[in-house]
């Protein structure tokens, strides 16, 4: 039992501070990693800031770990100590239902998230469910991996899940932290991929991540001229969208799928499904098969996320970096504990 | 070239009365049916009243025709005269867009229905492109095999287009002419049936009908308790929903699906979605090949709605007990024309 030491945040909305902790024996089915690099994902602040109502106090926030195991349970499954190892957005799942049992650990009603009740990334050691610390490829940029762990897998997944084929065409609304990856992948996929931006500064660089096309969401001309042409569309923005304009944009059996947590509830209309037989979709992250066959892809294919590395002892900075948008486009934290 | 006798509206919610039209030549791609029974279907209601904003007047309902093939275009395959074929909500479409050659030629862009700028079943003779003219298995009880056209086909196409499997949960939610269908189809499909009603007293009927449990979707109760049980709910009602409650009775990756034409937007919330990777989803009606596979399936399976027949000359009638909401479950028109 050694201390660990991690950035905590003891309220909502307050800054992180240098805090240590034990969290006692390692558990039989757990495993221990010291902590190279955590990215920051937008899910951080949420929970730091309570948006969601979930947050447990203090917390260590944090929850795209890479790093090394170092300490091992006695019922660990298939990982060795030194071998490197990413945690995501969850750190645990029950293991006997149904979700787990066939590989959706993801969509466990007991899954448990990496920062609720838990510490998280933002620390020199970080503690997962062997399950859950997923085995990283050596091809793989392990400095900028971590926010494939999270980000990455959320975009990823609907790709994985739904069949999607590299003769179709996805759209991609929203290009940030999540968006961006959602560019190399279904590039990668082998896609047609169009872009969904109310910034038309970023053109460049979402053809630069692989969109064939840059659509501006807000240009009521651009929209028509993409009406019926998309088979899926990912939504990675939290705000309300102009929903009815965005499910036009699909084909006949086209998907709009959310993974951004908007708030306010989207109002669709039953005729908007009807009429081309259209489906409105989400998922959370993804499981562990989903998270491994996704880093497998993503190394053989070279994608990285476009990051910005802080010390992890600046991580006030990063955050405050974070909330006021100017990210470009994912944060790491690299670790610097002395 | 001979008159044909129909019902005709000739405006917004006027009585229906017998009208004498000629269509001119047979198309070589079409065939000439000469009716012998009708299904009334609520949407015949709707395109009367021009709730949908997109009748034509004057105009002959009826969209769930059966009867024998009298006429035959140069042009037709797989139909000869004498044949006893149905038509349902489309009578041509295409042919050559990607929906029509993969057999979707429901989700064609120029779709027509039956009973839009076309004439339709309640007179002695429909048109039809050859494709929408489906065959009747011998097997097949043809008096009251109308139904089975649009109201049949709409809600059996979601359990043959999304892999529904017989070890999965299904929910219906609205016993009606739709609903008692969903009933039978599902319950012959192998999988566990719950009829979800606001109207306690069709218990005992959609238990007869092939439910294994009913559901009050009033009490806040009963709905907790299947809570997180379903794989797949077809919503056949035309009425807003407590949305939120229906998506709880999903499992993980379950599915709503709405074939009724609710015209208030459905407000979905995204963490509803998001949280156990839930689709909401619609539907029109199905392609050809799927009505035929449906109508095979319904005569090996026994399958027919429950019926309650009229002449057709008693139209009228008809039309306004289905608005009253007294049919059970579904009404057939017997062609009397003399």
């Amino acid at each position: 039992m050694t201390e660990t030491r991690g950035w905590a945040t003891h309220g909502p909305k307050q800054k992180l501070e240098l805090f240590s902790y034990n969290d006692g024996p390692l558990g039989p089915e757990e495993v221990e990693i010291a902590v190279e690099y955590c990215g920051l994902c937008h899910s951080d602040l949420s929970i730091i800031n309570n948006d969601w109502a979930i947050s447990q106090y203090p917390t260590v926030p944090g929850h795209e770990a890479v790093g090394k195991i170092v300490g091992i349970g006695e019922q660990v499954k298939g990982l060795k100590i030194g071998q490197r190892v990413g945690v995501g957005w969850n750190a645990g799942s029950c293991m006997h239902c149904h979700q787990c049992m066939t590989g959706n650990n993801n969509l466990c009603a007991e899954a448990a998230p990496t920062i609720v009740g838990h510490h998280g990334g933002f620390a020199d050691k970080v503690r997962a469910h062997w399950v859950w610390a997923i085995p990283l490829p050596d091809a793989l940029d392990i400095a900028g991996a971590g926010p494939l762990l999270c980000g990455g897998i959320t975009v990823f997944s609907p790709l994985l899940t739904f069949g999607v084929k590299p003769t179709d065409h996805v759209g991609v609304v929203g290009i940030g932290g999540l968006g961006h990856m959602g560019l190399k992948f279904a590039n990668a996929w082998g896609c047609e991929v169009t872009a969904f931006t109310s910034n038309p500064a970023k053109t460049d660089e979402a053809k630069g991540f692989g969109a064939h096309r840059v659509v501006s969401s807000r240009d009521s001309g651009d929209m028509q001229k993409i009406a019926n042409s998309l088979d899926l569309l990912i939504v990675t923005v939290n705000t309300p969208l102009d929903w009815p304009a965005l499910l036009k944009t699909l084909k006949p059996n086209g998907r709009m799928h959310v993974v951004g947590a908007v708030l306010e509830p989207m109002p669709i209309a039953a005729f908007d499904l009807i009429s081309g037989q259209k489906s409105v979709s989400g998922s959370p992250t993804g499981g562990p098969t989903a998270i491994a066959t996704m880093l497998e892809f993503a190394a053989r294919h070279h994608i990285v996320p476009q990051v910005e590395h802080f010390p992890m002892s600046k991580v006030n900075d990063a955050l405050e970096h974070l909330a006021s948008g100017k990210a470009r486009y994912r944060i790491v934290l690299d670790a610097d504990f002395v």
